[in-house]
């Protein structure tokens, strides 16, 4: 942590975690007998609890999204860019509240708990959850919390995928939908990448068909090579071309002929790789990249989004970002002609950046103008 | 193969090859003191022997370019579109050959084959290869045909980096350079895709360090991903939205909570993956990478492109395909700038296909056309 904390960050935060007893049946038709959510909150709730945002986690992410969890935390939570005093996410002005989603890996139940019917990890076994489910786990967490009503329910990429669902299940109880560099659903090459990821995971022999935990072995490699792939689809070809070019290691030498690091590419790949696997799970990975390949509430209407999306009545702010190959612009057009078509409210904005699918957690100016001025006049709206 | 052989394919070819016995020092520094080419030729050599194009292959091609290579073969050659009677490389006119690079693993000397000092498959101890090393074999075959001067070298990927290699190396040898969908050097996301393959490959507990002829176990899972990852890149999106999109193999159940096939796209790539081990070795894989990985002809100039270019003589055409990420248009148009600089003679064609990089091995009419207009050209030049 840095000596002295920069005066836009929410500071030092603690973890704090909820225990559900009532059984929750998931999609997949299986019953959870009970759960923990993992949860961090930053800024007060206000009198009325009309001031409370609720952020949604993409894939690897977690309830950690603002401040420093430690006193050696080198890093603050992956929305550092949007959440704290004058931030989009207005710490003075909101309550924020983020949870690690259920089947993850930080604290809430998933498949490194314990299952009480083994005693054991449930690792494979735990079911897996769609982006519906999560929804109404966060539902419960607001009952908890006393929010009968988010101020709006926030996210980017499978998060921003979350707000949407929000919006469709719950309308009553969500004020304002941001859905950030997300899609309606994935594409067939969206799908093809989750399933190399998926097939590198599940092919490394210390895989042991999930059930690693009881054998003290994991899947690191098949995990590190996931976590790889998946880098290089959060950044664009200029970021990735920018950021590393063809720089090598050794710039004055000749070529290696060999397999070691050569490029700085290769180098920084590496490391993500390697760093991911010491604080991720395997069987969470594979649970979330299907909750992703899932998602698609316009299945339900015949592939009819502007149907799927009837029910919603909370305004919507839509933004994507130039650079994104992973879930473009265009997968965010759709979205917005879909609410368009049947005259709900949004706003849209189209950020220039270059940093691909990564941009939405990265503090590009006008993102953080647009994305804040929008949450003011929420702010506004809820008297925060 | 079709009872009726198609009236514009060359029909069957019988693979041919040839041993070198005069030691080859490669770019790495290692001498092989001999090697083995496989090749194929169709059409007839002239009496000037000008008539002769040079085809060379991408990354997992390799010297059956054309025609049928067994009488059940189901498929033709990788290059039926563009080479046979009346198509762009017109057999009736040229004498087109193409070789499998050293290295390779489909009768080319290569990690397969035995290594003189050990008695044992070369395996890992195969030296890494460059492009510029495939450029000097590649001639000595042509010395071996009697063909003093290629009527032009041709191929797409990274066999239009093996033309344009060409063009510098042995400018007095190369009477055109057919440049498709390539481009001049890799880009770190290029590089790092094969990365990730590369680690795959590697990481396989049946890799055994390379040395996995020894001991009858072979790379099929890191293999089979590289595989599975290398065709995300040759498709564009629109064309994997447009073959499989959100397709799944059971289309009217509920979705299967599970991690077999369940989307079109998933059992495509399984079946790209698994097919392609049966018919192609890890190590080969692997140094076709590097090679790609290592071209960079303009590295010698400082990074000056138009200064690498400076000692070609050959007339250039110049493809790509609009909807190519792998090597999109911008990297053909910095060959055909550095061209334009130096006053060097290009033509240049940017066709309009959806099928991404693997356009280039298609029917595409357009491309098809203006390839075979150009080619029509270098036939009436050389008075083919």
């Amino acid at each position: 942590m840095a000596a002295t904390l920069p005066a836009d960050s929410v500071g030092r935060v603690s973890p704090q975690s909820v225990r559900f007893d009532e059984p929750l049946l998931l999609e997949c038709g299986r019953e959870l007998p009970g759960y923990t959510l993992a949860y961090e909150t930053y800024g007060v709730l206000n009198a009325d609890a009309t001031n409370a945002i609720l952020v949604c986690h993409a894939l690897s992410g977690n309830h950690h999204a603002a401040g420093y969890d430690s006193e050696d935390a080198r890093k603050p939570g992956w929305w550092e860019a949007c959440i704290g005093p004058g931030k989009p996410l207005d710490t003075n002005r909101f309550f924020v509240v983020c949870s690690n989603n259920l089947g993850g890996c930080h604290g809430s139940t998933g498949p490194t708990s314990e299952d009480p019917a083994t005693g054991q990890a449930y690792g494979a076994d735990f079911p897996l959850v769609t982006v519906g489910d999560w929804v109404r786990t966060q539902a419960r967490l607001a009952d908890h919390l006393g929010i009968e009503r988010w101020a709006a329910v926030a996210g980017g990429s499978l998060g921003g995928m979350q707000a949407l669902q929000w919006a469709i299940d719950l309308p009553e109880r969500i004020g304002h939908a941001i859905v950030i560099a997300a899609a309606p659903r994935l594409s067939a090459q969206n799908i093809a990448f989750n399933e190399v990821a998926r097939q590198a995971i599940r092919s490394d022999p210390d895989f042991h068909e999930g059930r690693y935990a009881l054998t003290g072995d994991r899947p690191r490699t098949g995990l590190m090579l996931a976590r790889m792939l998946g880098h290089i689809t959060y950044l664009s070809e200029a970021a990735m071309g920018e950021k590393f070019g063809r720089e090598r290691r050794d710039e004055r030498g000749a070529f290696g002929f060999h397999y070691g690091v050569e490029f700085e590419v290769e180098s920084y790949l590496r490391h993500q790789g390697e760093s991911f696997v010491d604080r991720f799970d395997a069987n969470t990975y594979l649970l979330m990249t299907k909750a992703l390949d899932y998602f698609d509430p316009a299945a339900a209407t015949g592939g009819d989004l502007s149907k799927a999306l009837a029910r919603t009545t909370a305004p919507f702010f839509v933004a994507s970002f130039t650079s994104d190959w992973r879930f473009p612009p265009a997968a965010s057009h759709e979205i917005v002609r879909a609410l368009l078509d049947i005259n709900k409210r949004v706003s849209y904005a189209e950020i220039e950046a270059d940093h691909g699918h990564d941009a939405f957690l990265m503090p590009v100016p006008r993102y953080q103008e647009v994305f804040g001025a929008y949450m003011n006049r929420v702010a506004e709206e809820v008297g925060a």
